[in-house]
């Protein structure tokens, strides 16, 4: 097999660590098991070698021997192909993790971004713009209570699908947006509970602390 | 080959017609020549069995013989694996093509959508709010503008990520957003100009116009 290396920025500030989205990837090279290396991007420097292998300036891309790939959706779905700890081998267990790697960034986190954000910059919540992202990300989660209530994983069983959507739903529950969703609460508890997921966690916190210890910060 | 049915809502208010999720893949089966056949879902009424093949209430999902796909990325996917129009058949074709499946839905769209949805709900543009969603956009906006300045399609050949893309881009472009991304514009009328795209958009018109007849409106 050819090597894996995931490239993240070199240092991030305090806020986004334990959330930069190398994270998704790391969990899930812990889930399968998979030999890789971390490189680092510059964050205030971001040169157009940057740009060759993610468009938009940001991280993480994954090289798997002479193929480079971004976005965290795609990068998945390509570790899914190595490892059936990460996804299932059949034609049609693959088409539910895929469709559920869809739903986790596309219906979910479309919705809890921008909610995300407002309540991490504080904006009002007075405002038509701010009841419009509630209500948005209010009715996404009461169809996925209904569908986490009746099963452990998404697709069967454990897959990439689960990292991504685990993802998502902590940051919602980290401001207090699953009290009324028992059963995401309980599937981000049990997602967050694995080892990969403290191991890849541990080691995104002691990347960016080595960052600070080489700035003299 | 087993029969492709896609399922789409049996009518809808006029501002989305000719924007239903739908549309993404028609425009797909159009490119790809593909047989299909079109099922409609009640509008006003999600009964069970709808969400048993979409779990957020929503439209489209796919049947290919007996399986069902839901989440239009996924859908696309799919079928980029039933036609070499849709997708390149070799390794790296396929993973440049879903890189930009991911992008044109998480990097774009996620900026995009809500974007798109303040300035359809008439929402205040002088809040700390609007100015963060229409900064973030515009980031974006920056860095694919380069990408499309130089390349035609953004995966070698036309493929389905050109769908996503154009079919994101369109939206933004109907309210003026892309006047500072001329190579983004170009993009658009090019995509938005292949003789698929006109038979998927008239197709769907005409599926609403039949149900308004058919409610006697």
């Amino acid at each position: 097999m050819a090597e894996l290396t995931l490239t993240t920025f070199d240092w991030v500030p305090a806020a986004p660590r334990g959330f930069v989205r190398d994270f998704r990837v790391r969990w899930a090279l812990e889930e399968a098991a998979l030999p890789y290396r971390v490189a680092s991007t510059s964050f205030d420097d971001r040169a157009p070698a940057h740009f060759a292998h993610q468009p938009f300036g940001q991280v993480p891309w994954l090289t798997d021997g002479s193929v480079s790939i971004f976005e965290t959706g795609a990068i998945l779905l390509h570790l899914g192909g190595l490892s059936e700890r990460l996804m299932p081998n059949d034609p049609r267990g693959r088409t539910e993790a895929t469709e559920w790697v869809f739903a986790a960034l596309n219906s979910v986190e479309m919705a809890s971004l921008p909610w995300g954000m407002s309540k991490f910059m504080g904006h009002p919540t007075d405002t038509a713009a701010w009841k419009f992202v509630d209500d948005f990300l209010k009715l996404r989660l009461k169809h996925l209570e209904s569908v986490l209530g009746s099963r452990e994983w998404l697709a069967g069983s454990f897959s990439v699908a689960d990292i991504l959507m685990a993802d998502v739903l902590r940051v919602v529950d980290g401001f207090n947006g699953l009290t009324d969703s028992p059963a995401c609460r309980a599937y981000v508890a049990r997602a967050t509970g694995r080892p990969a997921f403290a191991k890849a966690h541990a080691d995104q916190l002691a990347h960016f602390a080595a960052a600070d210890k080489a700035r003299g910060a």
